[in-house]
């Protein structure tokens, strides 16, 4: 009856240290599940996919936020509420603050609003614990891994994700483990391992 | 540019009357269009039918309400304000109070939660004026055309849906037009128009 949580930017090391806690956690003995958004469900991979289609055609902005936020509705539904009842830890990489920072970067959508309605479809499910993987994006290793991705626009947008994340910890502190991405992976493995290790 | 929505229960002849104001405002040499929600765009109709797909599973409510919010968000975007920009009269069957009503009715979800939404999705568009058709579910005249379909819980429903509409319209009346179903097809045509008229 755990919950935690993975946020980050992209190509921050974010699936790496999911799957060494999934390892320490099975290492443990610790019953868990590992899952992730958009599309930890049936019915939410198919609305991603809905999302990305190009057969969709010019999807309207506050269309995609809400079939975004009915992933996650069902996602609570159906697989993180009964693992947290079974008493396992849940393991899930990307969550709200997900949706609040990219569809609050890049919409035109405001924040808040983006945050009420992503809360109403996970009703309120906080996790006990968000690890943010921080990396910034002018930085020379993002650069680098992102270069063939990322223009001056993506800069600025990636960025911004970045300023979103931190905001939303900052708001909340006692519920974050912010961490500087790109510090090498066993050692960043080791102390997630020892925050999670305090919160179990 | 005016916006004519038509609500009511099932079987009160709406699809008749909206036919019918559709057939005069062709008559009168207006631009109009007719449509409909959900599934008044091609999103919309995939997202109704990923609903009501068995194959989906037990989708959870709000994920449901997510998703005609999602559909109401793409039809305005994409049908109902281009019209109202072309100068078209916009006929829409069903709208925003339909699933205030039917979410509220028959699901466990806080009627105000589902209204903010759906209006959100709509970008706040209120139509000019709402044409309710208004039926008792208990009446003769609808239990014998539902009979096959409603007993009990189908008639509580159905009484909470028609008292929903009708919290609706009292809330702001100048903006409802509330009709008994039932009077006959060319009184309740003529009398549709005549409100019309005198909005247009």
């Amino acid at each position: 009856m755990t919950f935690i949580v993975f946020e980050g930017g992209d190509r921050t090391g974010k699936s790496t240290q999911v799957r060494r806690l999934q390892q320490w956690l099975a290492d443990q003995g610790r019953p868990h599940i590992l899952t992730r958004q958009p599309g930890g469900t049936e019915l939410g991979a198919t609305l991603r996919r809905l999302v990305l289609d190009p057969a969709s055609g010019d999807v309207d902005h506050r269309a995609e936020a809400l079939m975004y936020a009915a992933d996650k509705a069902q996602h609570v539904y159906q697989v993180i509420r009964p693992a947290l009842e079974r008493g396992e830890v849940v393991v899930c990489d990307r969550y709200v603050d997900s949706m609040i920072a990219y569809q609050g970067a890049g919409r035109d959508l405001a924040l808040d609003e983006v945050g009420e309605i992503a809360w109403w479809a996970v009703q309120g499910l906080r996790p006990d614990l968000t690890i943010l993987l921080d990396a910034d994006p002018d930085d020379a290793v993002s650069i680098k891994q992102n270069k063939d991705r990322l223009e001056s626009a993506g800069l600025d947008f990636h960025r911004r994700v970045r300023q979103h994340f931190l905001d939303l910890a900052a708001q909340r502190p006692e519920e974050y483990f912010v961490m500087k991405a790109f510090q090498g992976k066993d050692l960043m493995a080791a102390q997630i391992a020892e925050r999670v290790s305090a919160l179990l």
